[in-house]
C-alpha cells in the first residue's frame, strides 16, 4: 500500500456526499484508484473507502477539507495503521493457529502476530518455531474472572489492534468482551445462526446436514450473535461421521478465519450496527 | 434405465451381507455396475443400491434368493416403480414450478406430473400450456380441515408416488402430514436448521449473514425438521436488500428442489430414522 | 430501475474524473446510490456506471455538464435502453432456450424476446407456447452465405440489440460476425479456453478432467476467442461417462447464459477491448 | 486405519467379480465397511477399492483366495504401505510447502516428508524448523543432465513412494520423469488443458478469464499432459491485476495438491492409462 492513500468515512447520508469527498481529494492532487460506497437507507448511513494513489503531503489539511465537506460529526479516517497488531487466544486445536503464523512468517497476513496466549500448552511449541511469545494461561483451578484477568493483563501489555480466537474453547464473560469491544474477532465453527452453542458438528451430524459451514464473526455480549465478517459452506453426505465432519470442517474455520483476518487488515471490515459492510475489491 | 435391473435392500448388518447380496445377482447372471453401501453403524443398519446391466428373467426368483442370503425382514426392493407420479402444489410463486414443468416438458424430469393444485390460480395459465391439469383450491373464507380436505380428495384421485410442496405457502396439520407421510417433499429457503419458521429472508437479512441457502426435505410433523435430501448455500454480501436476497434466493430454492425430485426419481434417496441417505453416483 | 438515473462512461484516464462526474450529478439534484469505476492502467482508460436516484428533469443538460467535466472524446450514456430487444438463435438442443423464454414469461429477464430462430424446427411448439414468434431456417441444401443471408434478414427485421446464441450450432462466417458486431452473445460448452472448437465435453472426457464448465462470450472473427462475459464450472469424477458429462454441462450452459443476459440486460457489461468489464453490483 | 484391511483389486471385468471378491472376504471373517468399484467400460478393465473392519489373520491366505477367485494377471493388493515417504522438491514460492510441513507436523498429511529438495535455499530456514533436511541443488551453472543427476541420486537416497513438485519450476526432461515413472506429483497453476506451458496467470489475464484454477496431476512425459487428479477454480473479475490474480491463484494451487497429496495418501488414487479414477469416499 506503499505510495497511497486509504480514506474511510462514515456519516449521514445526504446529496452530494461523493461530489464533495472527490472534490477535496482531486484538490489534493490525489488519484481515484478505487471507491466503494454503500448507503443503510434503513439508517440513512452513508459508508465509504477510497484508495488513492500518489502520496498526500498534509493528512491535517485533507481532514480539514472533507470536515467541510461532510455533514457534522463524520467519521474520517486517512490512513489508519496499515501494520495491525494482533494477540492470538487458542486452546489445543492448531489448525488456525497455523495458518496465520505460516502467513505471519511468509508475510502475508499483513497484520503483525505479538503473541499466542493459550490455556493449554499445546501449541507452545509449535508457536516459539517463530519466535512469537507463548503465553499458557490455564484455567484450571481458578475463578473464572481470575483466569479471564491473567489473560485481559497479558493482552493489555501488547496493546494489540485485534485479539484473534482461534478456536478458543472457553467462554467468555461480559466484562471480558466489553473490556476488548469491537476488537474480539472470533471462529464459530458453524454456519450462524445454525447451531449456536457448544457442539455444532455434532448438532450438525444429529440433524442430518447436507452443508457445513463456519462462521468469523465480532464479538459481542450475545454468545454468538455478533456481526458476521465472513462465512461459508461444504457439501457433506450421510457417509461423514462425526469425526470426518469435524476434519472437513476444520479446512473451512481455517479458511474463513483467515479471510476474515485479511479483509480487516486491509481495513475492508466496516461495522455497522449488529451488521458488517465488506468492500472486498 | 432400459435393460438394467436396480435392487434397493435395507436389513440389519451383518458379516457376509455384500457376498449373500452378490452372489445371489452373479446366480442370476445379472453384472453389477454399481453398488452403494452404506452401514448406519449407531443403528446396525446396513443399505445398499445395486445398479446391474441385463435384464432379469424373474423378479421372483431372485427375490427368495435375495431373502435366503439375507437377515429376517430385510426390505428388497428390485425395479421399484421407475416412472414415478408426481402432484405439485404452488403457491404464487413460479420459479420451482416453471422448472419442474419445462423439465417434465422436455422429459428430463424423469417423472410424471399428473397435476398442479394451488390455493391461487396465479400460474394456472403456466401450468395449462404443457397440458398439464390444474386444480384452484382457495384457502379462503374455509376452515383449515376443509381446505385440507380438498386438497387431499385432489391429491388422492391421482394416487401419486410423491406429493411436491413446490413453494405451497400454507402450513400443514399434522393429520395432513400423516395422511402423506413419507410422501411429501418441502423446498425450505434457508440452510435449515437456520431460520426457521416464517420469513428467513428477512431473518437473514436483519442478522446480517452473508450466505444464503435452501433446503428440500421431507415433511414431518416438526414444521422444518423433515429429513433433509439436498440443501446448498450461495454468498451474499452487504449490499444485498431483501428483495435482492430473495431473488438470489430463488435460483438456489430452484435448483435444490429439482435436484432432490432427480434423486428421488432415480431411487437414490432412502430415508433412515429423521436422516436421509442419498447415493448420488 | 423506474425513478434512477444510469449513468455510462468512458473516457481517457485523468485526475479529478470523480469529482467531476459527481459534480455535475449533485448540480442535477440527482443523489449517487451506486458508483462503481475502472482504471485499466495498461490502456489509460476509465470507466464508470453510476446509478443515481431521482428522475432527471433534462438528460441533454447533463449530458452537456458531463462534457465539459470530462477529457475529449468521452463515451456518455444516460439511460440506455432499458428494456432491450432480443433475437436467440438455437439448433435443437432446449436447455438455454427454455430458461430464457420462462423468465421472458415471467418478466424476471428484464430484456424482450422478439423472436426465435432454429435451423430445425425442433423447438418451434414450445417456444410458440409462449406467444413468441418461431422462424424455421434451415441450413440444408443451401450455401453457407445463402443460409446466412437468410437469418442476418430475419433478424434484421427485428433491429434487436443482442442475439442470442442459445447452443446455435453452426459456425458462422466473419461476414455474419462483423455486420451483428458487440450483439452477437454465445455460450461455449466449456470452460474457455479450454476446448475450443467442436465436441469440448469429448475432449473433457478423453483427457479425464475434473471440472467442466460453461462460457459465455461476445463473438468475434476468431472462433471462441471473443471477450469474456461470465464462466463457470463444475466438479466432475471418473464415474461421469460422456452422456452424464453432457447432461451436468447443461445445467452449467444454461446458467452461465442466462446470467450474462441479464448483466447485459442490466448494462452491468462494457467491452473493453477483447474483454469485459462487469459492474456486478 | 488401524484394526482395518484395505484391499485394491484391478483386473478385467467380468460377471462375478463383486461376489468372489467378497466371498473371500467373507470367508476370512472380515466385515466390508465401504466398498467402491469402477468399470472401464470401454478398456473392458475393473478396479475396486474395498475397507474391511477386523484385521486379518493371514494376508498371504487372502491373497490366494482372490488370485483364485479373480481372471488371470489381476493386481491385487492388501494393505499397502499406509504411511508413504516423500520427497519435495520447491524453488521460492513458499504456499505449497508451507501447506505440506505444517500437516505433517501436526500428523494430518499423513503420509512422511522425509526430505526438501530447492533449487534455491529460499525455503531451507523454514524447512528446518520443522526437522526436515532441505537439500539445496543449484541449477545454476551446470548442465541440466548434471542438475538432473544430482537431484536423482539426493531422491533415490530416501527412496519415497513419491515426489511432490510443490512449485518446482524446471521443466524436466523426459529421462528424470522416467525415472520416477507413476511417483512424480505436480501442481500447474491453471485448470489444465488451459494455459499449458509458461506463465499461466498472464495468459489467464490477457485472455480476460472469470476464473481462473489449478490442477494437480502425474507427470509424463508429455508437459502438463499427465493423469489428473484433483482440479479446482475459482472466480475473478476484471479488477484482478496479475498479481492478485497470482495470489488468488496460490490458494487453489495449495488446496487441490494437498487435497491430492490426501487422497494419494489413503489410496484413494488409482491410475488408468492418461486418466486417474479417485475414489473420494
Amino acid at each position: 500500500m506503499y505510495n497511497q492513500t486509504l480514506i474511510l468515512i462514515q456519516c449521514k447520508d445526504a446529496v452530494g456526499l461523493v461530489s464533495g469527498i472527490s472534490n477535496s481529494i482531486a484538490k489534493h492532487q490525489l488519484n481515484i484508484i478505487t471507491m466503494r460506497e454503500y448507503v443503510d437507507e434503513e439508517h440513512n448511513k452513508f459508508f465509504v473507502r477510497v484508495v488513492c494513489s500518489g502520496q498526500l503531503p498534509s493528512t491535517a489539511s485533507l481532514l480539514e477539507d472533507l470536515r467541510q465537506a461532510l455533514p457534522e460529526h463524520a467519521d474520517i479516517q486517512i490512513n489508519p495503521t496499515n501494520r495491525k497488531k494482533l494477540v492470538v487466544l487458542v486452546t489445543k486445536e492448531h489448525h488456525c493457529l497455523a495458518d496465520i503464523l505460516t502467513r505471519h512468517y511468509f508475510d502475508t497476513l499483513q497484520g503483525e502476530v505479538q503473541a499466542v496466549i493459550g490455556n493449554y500448552d499445546t501449541l507452545k511449541e509449535f508457536t516459539e518455531k517463530f519466535d512469537i511469545p507463548f503465553h499458557y494461561i490455564s484455567h484450571e483451578n481458578k475463578d473464572k474472572k481470575d483466569f479471564e484477568q491473567e489473560i485481559t493483563d497479558s493482552i493489555d501489555h501488547y496493546a494489540p489492534d485485534y485479539i484473534i480466537l482461534a478456536k478458543f474453547m472457553r467462554i467468555l464473560s461480559p466484562n471480558f468482551v466489553q473490556h476488548f469491544e469491537r476488537r474480539l474477532i472470533n471462529i464459530h465453527h458453524s454456519f450462524l445462526p445454525a447451531f449456536i452453542g457448544a457442539n455444532p458438528y455434532r448438532q450438525a451430524h444429529d440433524r442430518g446436514v447436507k452443508i457445513i459451514g463456519a462462521t468469523a464473526h465480532f464479538v459481542t455480549d450475545d454468545l454468538d450473535e455478533g456481526p458476521i465478517i465472513v462465512q461459508n459452506t461444504k457439501s457433506v453426505d450421510h457417509s461423514y461421521d462425526l469425526n470426518r465432519m469435524k476434519t472437513a470442517g476444520k479446512e473451512i474455520e481455517k479458511a474463513v478465519l483467515t479471510r476474515a483476518i485479511q479483509l480487516i487488515m486491509e481495513d475492508r471490515v466496516i461495522l455497522n450496527g449488529n451488521k458488517t459492510i465488506v468492500f472486498k475489491s
